[in-house]
């Protein structure tokens, strides 16, 4: 992997000077284009210690224009970010359009160090990379250009770096003891760094390896990848809206279909349940608070399928300060400007919290899929983005539960009706309503791929029947007491 | 304060089940028509432990949509909260316009605390004050409805609550030993809190002090104050555009006037000072990255004053990980949404860091003022409003620096005509920019009066000659250095 970038390249300092002026007027330039282009650009810049990674990434942010870039040096993370999924981090500091994002200290750095350490065997590995793909897919997809660049050292440039350092009285802080452990392990590290770049060298995201003993070699190369990969992209031609794809036409029988809407349930025995099961979903609520895990509940389903009523009864049973209701309309401008998961990892649970998302990052297949904001390409990804994603919830500990309510045609026009007849504004049926109602069965299929696709172990869908209002309310209630039960057991 | 909070008040069960049902409808239309409005609503809820304020939210968020509305139970702060100024982690959670946030733990509670426990006295206290009463006022200057409620119980009901809750074996834990000591200091707990309400008690959000004991009248009391609250706001006539105000004229001489704009200093002079400079100060920023103190750099200036030259030769100097550039332009649809310094609240430097503001919050008295975007009112009071944010800045161990950047007409358009030439795009001249300089001598007079009434030892403003580029750069630099070296010394 890394035999190329040892054949000792240079620049001198001559052909250096010559070459800066007019690679800052072209990367000035293409971060002008870049502005009001409809792509960001992350650049991820890796390599052992000892190649140059700060240095490189210093020149390049004294090169560009510092308002249109952002430099991510990633340390430790913050207690917030240890809250959440590894990829938190990442995914908070992604840049919105027209701007670029440095990191440093990237999804990579400890894969591969703690590989090499020892600390992950290769499957653990392997699972890493595999998620790093899905992750840089992701952002391929969604527009962002990614330019991962890899400074190499020798091993014996690293030790002459280090020593050289440590000589000079103004730098010699620079080096620390970890440094030296590293350069004792640094054959594992370059092997555990060959496999992870062998396996994440992709089309659209190729790694590109820097020889970096020579600092003007290496920094000139660095800055000279970023602008053709800027250039190019400035002049691929704008991809114009996307098709839309016909709407899906469900099987005749199906998981949703075949659901008995209409379940047996009096008012009263409503009333004389409801408090026993609050009581019992608010105790291990508290459980969940004290153990520190978070949870996320997500409700999906048709206007007027009770979305609103069931996610009352269960607040209901929660104390104040540790849920949130994230109710999910448009997007605004900062969210449009990112990749569409971003809304959604920006607002998960820290410890302790729950998250209810009324509707969800499922629009992507359902509202999405069917009125063409988004092309058959997107939405057919984002069944794989969503399970990753989910996945990554799962593992740092969130609990989860999705429902879909399920109403009939029927049932919610006698609905609509009702509401319009009390004349509340709150209740106000819009155009938009009536419209979606054309659209009933595609929906319902889409529902059906989504229930589909994305069901699973950690991340289960729960149908609920809910043409009765007072049964769903209950099963809701019920399905999410047994799933803290689980999770807390 | 609290006489009439001890008066055995109490709504029988009945008389509530009767009432709950209007209520509830009632705050739920409120709700819908808040959602299109142009405000927003903060909720505090304060008062002893004991008198319910967990149970009231409880009650007043289940009997609202939980889609709009958010409670915040402020606990310890973060570590990214610990390290930004103390009001931090109420700014980013402000809701937006059309939703409410319930505050309790509040910026009330430390200062209440502390005072009655004798680590405050009176006017430390009287400052913690004084800083709530600025922050409630902006907030109620840029159309946030505040609603404040003090739960009253005495000290023989707070006794009996707690002993109550003991003896239930689902309740006792939430009695603490905390809670008991708390207890203990009940009569200064009070003592402080009645001072603290009494200097917060204004006009347009006046404390409503709800007794406590019966907790039927508790909650449907604190229910319909929130909702005359609203109701009462929505009812009153939207505001008109405001009025735009006289475009000021410069006195004569002024302190920018009386700038001697064209400084002597050679380019080879420059460039042999140069790397020095920007060598000290690189040094001083590592400095203060490693004693872990931030800073804000502010740039102002009219346009082609200079100011992305001048922040380039700066960054020039720093580490990339340890600087963020920050350019202001029109506010995203999030930023809008809330009172304006929001936006600037949200990228305060963590620890170690500094963040350089290419444009800032002086917009609100030089464009938005000239502009029009605001009224008279809101830039007048922007002085005291920024005057406060940067005392909190500089009391949270921030190092402030603002330079105004100054030039004259003629070599602004000597330079507006050089961009043209030069034909790249990043150096486009709007027809905005040139109608700007139609204002000129407006925006020189909003300038004076901005330095005149911001400028403090703590965040003081620096004058930068600016028509000759070098001088302009370096006397940045050396005002960096000195203003670093003395915060570190």
């Amino acid at each position: 992997m890394f035999e190329s970038a040892q054949l000792d390249r240079k620049i001198s300092r001559l052909e250096f000077d010559q070459r800066e002026p007019d690679l800052r007027e072209r990367l000035l330039d293409a971060q002008a284009r870049l502005q009001t282009a409809r792509f960001s650009v992350v650049v991820v810049v890796a390599g052992a210690e000892g190649a140059g990674k700060g240095e490189t990434v210093n020149r390049l942010m004294s090169w560009l224009d510092a308002r249109g870039v952002q430099a991510h040096a990633l340390g430790e993370p913050s207690e917030e970010e240890r809250e959440r999924p590894e990829f938190y981090r990442f995914w908070r500091r992604l840049p919105a359009r027209g701007r670029i994002g440095v990191f440093f200290g990237s999804w990579y750095t400890q894969p591969v160090l703690q590989h090499s350490l020892g600390h992950l065997n290769d499957a653990e590995l392997e699972d890493g990379l595999r998620r790093i793909l899905d992750f840089e897919r992701m952002l391929e997809a969604e527009g962002v250009l990614l330019v991962k660049l890899w400074l190499h050292v020798s091993k014996k440039q690293q030790k002459k770096k280090f020593k050289k350092l440590e000589k000079n009285p103004e730098t010699a802080w620079r080096v620390t003891r970890q440094d030296w452990r590293y350069h004792k392990t640094y054959d594992d590290f370059i092997g555990s760094a060959g496999r992870a770049l062998r396996r994440t060298d992709t089309g659209l995201s190729p790694w590109h390896i820097i020889e970096s003993a020579n600092s003007r070699y290496r920094d000139l190369t660095a800055a000279e990848t970023l602008l053709s990969a800027i250039e190019a992209r400035l002049e691929q031609p704008v991809e114009e809206a996307p098709e839309v794809a016909p709407l899906p036409v469900p099987l005749p029988v199906n998981v949703i279909s075949s659901l008995q809407l209409n379940q047996e349930l009096s008012e009263e025995e409503y009333h004389q349940e409801l408090p026993h099961r609050q009581m019992l979903v608010g105790k291990l609520a508290r459980k969940l608070h004290r153990r520190q895990r978070p949870a996320v509940l997500v409700f999906e389903g048709a206007d007027a399928a009770g979305k609103g009523g069931a996610i009352r009864r269960l607040t209901e049973a929660l104390d104040a300060r540790h849920y949130e209701v994230v109710p999910i309309a448009a997007p605004t401008d900062e969210e449009r400007a990112r990749p569409y998961l971003w809304r959604f990892w920006r607002r998960l649970p820290r410890w302790g919290q729950i998250t209810i998302f009324d509707r969800s990052w499922y629009g992507r297949v359902l509202v999405e899929r069917l009125e063409g904001f988004c092309g058959p390409a997107d939405w057919q990804r984002a069944f794989a983005e969503i399970n990753s994603f989910e996945e990554q919830l799962a593992e740092s500990g969130c609990v989860i539960c999705k429902f879909w309510l399920s109403i009939s045609p029927e049932e919610q026009l006698r609905r609509f009706q009702e509401r319009e007849q009390l004349g509340f504004k709150r209740y106000k049926i819009t155009a938009e309503d009536w419209r979606n109602r054309d659209k009933w069965a595609a929906y319902q299929a889409a529902a059906c791929d989504m229930v589909e696709r994305t069901s699973s172990d950690l991340a289960p869908w729960t149908l609920v029947e809910a043409e009765n209002k007072y049964y769903a309310r209950l099963k809701v209630l019920d399905t999410v007491e047994k799933a803290l039960k689980k999770a807390l057991s």
